[in-house]
Parts: C-alpha cells; structure tokens; sequence
C-alpha cells in the first residue's frame, strides 16, 4: 500500500480523493500496489464527509509521518504552498501539484531539490487541467527543437470570446453570464487581465528551454478591452479573437507574449471554442501538433494529479528521479517588441491617412460607420508603435 | 556516448539517422550523453551517404556488439522483423519500433521478454506518426478508465476524403492524385481497405485495455465504397465522412471498429483534414481530450522514434524498465453487432417503404434523383441488417 497526503481539500482536492477512490480498481492494477489517502490537510473540518477522521490542520503531521510516501498540493497560491511543499521534499516524500503559481515560481527550485533527494516533483496538472501536456513535453517531444508553443490556456476567457463571437454580446454581458454559471471568479482579474495564462505559458517555456523564466517579464494583455465590434471585424475576416500565450523561438532563446489574437480558420487553435484548452507545438522535426482538452474543472484537473500520483508510485520503493529539464538560471527572453506580427487596426482617421501612416494596408469592412480598419503587413511591435503615432488609433489586435 | 543501430534505412530509418544528427546538441542536454548510430542495417549498400562505412547486411553483427546499447527497428512487416527485434531484446539490447505490423501482432510477447530484462520496447510511431499518443496512454492517461479511443489514424485515406469532399472528384480520380503525390501506395489496400488503421486501432487497444487484442477480430471496412453522393449527402448534412478506427467501453471489455463515419461539427474529428491524424479520447474523469498532429512522413515519424531512444537513454546504465502494462492475455472483444449507432442510410425505394422497415426516419436531401436517403433513430448493427431487408438498400454509412 502506497499512503498519500492531499493538501488543500477545495474543488481540486476533493477531486483528487474521488477520483482514487472512483478509479481505484485501475489505478491498482497500473501502480501494481493500493494508493490510499491518509491524510486530508486543510484549515477546516469536514463533518460527515467521508475523510472527517483523516483531516489535519497541521502540515508537520504529514511530514513527520514516515508512511506518507507522496503529498498532493492542490492548495493554489505560492505561499504557505511553497514552504509546505518545500518540507514535504525535504522530509523525503515526492510531491504532485495542480498549482500554476508555485510551478511557475518555484518550478526549477523544487525540481532540483527532489532531483538531489531522489524523489519526484511533478506538475502535470498545473497547465491545461487534464491536457498531459507536460510529461508530453519532457518525456515524448524530446528529439525536437520547440519551435513554437502556442496555446489557448485560459478556459474563461475562451468561454467569454466564444460567447461574445456567438451572441454578439458586450464584454460585461458575458462576464456576468461566466460568473453566474460559476466559469468566472467574482474577482475575475486573473483570467481576463491574462495572469493565469502568463504562468502557464511561463512553465511551458522553461520546460521548452531548460531554464527558469521569469513569467513577470513576459509581456501581458488581457480581454478587457475587446469590444463587439472587434468581433464583427473578425467574423467579417473570417477569423476569431482567442487569448494565446505564445512562446516563439528566436535564434538562442524565445519571445513570449499574452495577447488576443486574430485566430484564422487554416489555424488549428481556430477551433477551440467555450472553457476548452488548446496547446499548439511546431518542432523542427515533428512539424505540427495539438493537444486539446478540459483545461480546468474539478474531475480532469484531479485526473491529471493522480496521473502524476500513478506515475510516481510507479517509480516509488526504491526511489527514482523522473529526470526534467528544468535549471535554475534564468533564460533570457527576447524582447517581444523585436517579433514581428501583421496587425489589425482600427482608427477614427481616413483611409488615406493609415497609408501615408502603415504604408501598404489591406482594408476590412464590417459595416461599422465613422472609422477606417485594415490590416497592416508584417512589422515589428517596434515599428508598429512608431507608424501608429500617424493614425488616431482605436485599437489593434494581433493576427496569427 | 550510447551506440545505437539502425535496421533498415527505408524513409523512416533514414530519418532516424537525420534528426539524431540534426538536433544532436539538443539531444545531448536531454539524455546527458551523445547518441551514436554504429551501424545502420539494410540489405543494401549506400554509396556516397555519410552512413556508408557504418552499413552491415546481417544483424548478428549488431547482435553481437556489446557496445551498441539500443536498437532501432524501421523495416517494417512482421518478419523478418520479429525475429531480429526479439534476437536483440534476448542479447540485452532496448528497441525501439515504428513497425505497427510487429507491433500489433506480437506487442505483448516483445513488452514481456523486455521487461523479464530490465530493457524496454518502445513503438511511440506505430501509430500517429509524430503524435505522442502511446506514452500519453501509458505514462500519463492512467488515473482514468478510457471509456473511448477513435481516431483518424489513416492519412491517406483521409488525405482522399478530404479531397473527395473539397474537389467532389470520385474515389478513382483522387486515389490517382494521391499516388502521383507520393502518398499512397501503387498497391493502396493496406490503406483504403482500412487494414493499416485496423492494426494501429488494435495497438491503442491493448494498451487501454492491458491485455492482447487481436486485430484479425476486429470488423473493418475501408473507404473504397464512397461515392461523389455519398459525399454530397455528408455536406447537405454539414457532416464529413472520416475513416474513423474505434474502441468504446462495453462493460468490461470493448467494441472495435474501422470504418467509414459521418463527422458532425460537433465533434473534435471534424476539423481533422488533410493527411493529418488525429487521436480522440474520453476517459471517465479527464472527459474528452485530443491529440493531433502529422501521422505519417519521415521526419515526423522519425522524431517518435528518436524520442523513445532519448527515454530509453535515459533509462540506461542500469538498465530499467518503464513499465508498460500489455499482457498477452487475450482481450475478448464484444461483437461489433450489439453496438449502436444511428446509420445513414440511402435506398431506391420510397421514403413510405423505408418507414414501413425503420420506423421513425429523418430524411435527407441532397438533389440526388431516384433514390430515397434517410437517417435512422440508433440502433444495433444486427437490428440494422435485420431491418435493412425491408428497403433496397444502395449505401450506409454510421454516423458518431
């Protein structure tokens, strides 16, 4: 019998107990052992739910226990999740967790401190809930250079564009709908301000590259500005508007950068639509692929904790290291204002006037009075910024 | 430095040796070693290529070099492949195979010996080419029971379909087309008769399942009897036929299939176009999740299989065993004919004939004269044949 520790008994941790225990029949034939959950930390009580005897309130109780081999974090937020983690490691028991904050602080720290232990630090979970995306990363895409990685990570945004795309609906109407329907926080900054999307495209890139990013200096833009008629524009183009986190590489290292783009239909992120997750990957050698899936929600986010759960109870007794590359020097991102993209623009001044401005430009029409929009060729954030001090600008989205 | 070899330099093996040497610095940092390819095997001599001096034309040559550490297996068909795969796993030597005939007939002995070893067998490209869906399945899609498994894992075939559905053109014109361009076969049938899909359905099998499938029981129908109508049907449905391979969960065991399907919107399998392949797959927790990308192709398929070289090297010295649960037990599959499915189905009989055999239809048109095209409520493949009795029946295609 193999004996864990869940911390954090919130949607996530209840999953990850359900899910053992739903699953249990096959998860004993895959480890080859019984996984059975110990100890349940969190502040409160649980009266009448099945793991009332098992809660702690004191992480010290799941250190110092010699028979809990692995913890479970799905408690969110960097602190106390990272000194508890960090003692789990250090008390010799390997660790699994669904949070994006602490992988995308902490990752290269707490990968070499279980490397060192011979134990494992896995984090399958923290990026597009039940997308095996990262073990895909250090396990099966390893005889390619990553060219790009590219992904739609944030399933409440998605669900807002889409609903904005589908209804014609104003950003407000569609946030008040998503929070309803609980797709939204009631503090929704994370999500649509692109945060959420920032650390997850953060641990991509240190996992493409080896080495730590700093998901502070990845250049960030929310939805909050996109408007109706942006998406009228974007139908009329045949495209639609999806926040991508992409990371490209450029010579040594990668440019990264959270924005809306003009997603088009040749463009396999075109069809992801509502809270679903897409990560799109070029690699020299492999050429195209696409992992798409339940990016969040409570039973395919816990599928991917236990799946890490399976995975290092296979590799439990004697201990092994899973190896990932993932070092603690910082990678040097390019500076994303150096990549070059088309642009769509929309500004209050004539046709005449964004050409003496943009130079050669492809102009698009949806039907919307008192304003010119098109298309500029490709440039460099750099340039586009300096050509646009022509033009009254309104707005301007990237395209794919 | 880890020696490998390489028995048969065909497309795939020579794209084996390209991208371990074109992205051998990559490599390097991942393994923590430098990959070698000492010998290549080929019946052939290839004078003037840089593998030239590495060539040997028998492979107890290899067998018997302690120094080479990994196999890589492109040859292709069962034998001679299975007895040289199985002399160098019995020499302790780990494989790795692209070959879904070796694979699919004799997986589980190879997994076995290997693993009684302390070696590894690996096949990431027998099926999917480039996708990673072998190791998801076993390294990370384990805290699920797999309630489905249905891809599109034929490029040719859906290559022709795509076609077929963009241009209109006929099954012979476009089956031409796809030979001139290299990507069909003179002799086709392995591909359009759905034998190449039906192995690769059989592999996922078993590997969801855990125990052997075989493939010679697995009901498959290929693509050579869709017509220009057919297709014309499918598009006033706003539906595309797809060759689809399937395995879905009925009770304890599954039910297999490949054949052609008509694709919804709706589904993730639409969109699926061209020679791209794509892996749909529902587990009880994870819910639905897609993997795609190209499926065939040299460096594609190459890059899977330097990727298994990469795991197992960094599973050598000491040799350890990534368990992959496959045994050669038998998985009785449950007869495709108790399975349910609405079909499509047209007839030269009037719409009244096929009322009095169906029951409830739904009627379709597509300006096609003298004949009656409908769709039925679902029901069982006996119920079908039993009722189709009742109606002349021209064509019927299952619908997902």
């Amino acid at each position: 019998m193999i004996q864990i520790a869940v911390m954090g008994y919130g949607t996530i941790g209840s999953g990850v107990v359900e899910v053992i225990e739903k699953n249990a029949e096959i998860i004993r034939a895959r480890v080859g052992d019984e996984i059975r959950v110990k100890y349940v930390l969190d502040l409160r009580d649980f009266p009448g739910d099945p793991i009332e005897s098992r809660v702690v309130h004191d992480y010290q109780v799941i250190a110092n226990d010699p028979e809990v081999a692995i913890v479970v974090e799905t408690m969110g937020g960097v602190e106390p999740a990272y000194t508890f983690v960090k003692e789990m490691l250090l008390h010799g028991k390997s660790v699994s967790t669904s949070n994006k904050n602490l992988v995308a602080e902490k990752g290269a720290e707490l990968i070499a401190i279980a490397k060192e232990r011979e134990l494992n630090f896995q984090f399958e979970a923290s990026v597009g809930g039940g997308i095996p995306i990262i073990r895909s990363i250090y396990k099966s895409l390893t005889a390619d250079v990553i060219e790009e990685i590219s992904g739609i990570l944030n399933g409440t945004t998605n669900y807002m564009l889409t609903k904005m795309t589908e209804d014609g609906s104003d950003y407000a109407t569609v946030l008040k709908e998503a929070q309803d329907l609980g797709y939204a926080e009631r503090d929704p900054g994370a999500d649509v301000e692109g945060h959420d999307a920032c650390r997850k495209i953060a641990i991509l890139t240190s996992l493409i590259s080896g080495k730590q990013v700093d998901f502070q200096k990845i250049h960030t833009e929310g939805i909050t500005g996109i408007t109706p008629e942006d998406i009228r524009y974007a139908l009329a183009m045949k495209k639609r508007i999806r926040l991508v986190a992409s990371s490209v590489r450029t010579g040594d290292t990668y440019t990264a950068l959270v924005a809306p783009f003009l997603v088009g239909e040749e463009h396999p992120l075109y069809t992801v639509n509502g809270v679903f997750n897409a990560v799109f990957v070029h690699g020299n050698m492999l050429g195209d692929a696409m992992f798409y899936g339940s990016g969040a929600g409570k039973l395919p986010t816990a599928s991917a904790v236990v799946a890490d759960v399976v995975d290092i109870a296979k590799h439990h007794a004697p201990n092994r290291n899973i190896p990932i590359q993932w070092d603690q020097e910082e990678l040097t991102l390019r500076d994303y204002k150096t990549f070059s993209y088309r642009f769509f623009v929309r500004t209050k001044g004539s046709a005449e006037e964004a050409k003496a401005a943009f130079g050669e430009i492809e102009t698009v029409s949806a039907g919307i009075a008192g304003e010119t929009a098109f298309l500029t060729t490709e440039m460099t954030e750099a340039a586009f910024e300096e050509k646009a001090k022509g033009v009254s600008l309104i707005s301007r989205i990237r395209v794919k």
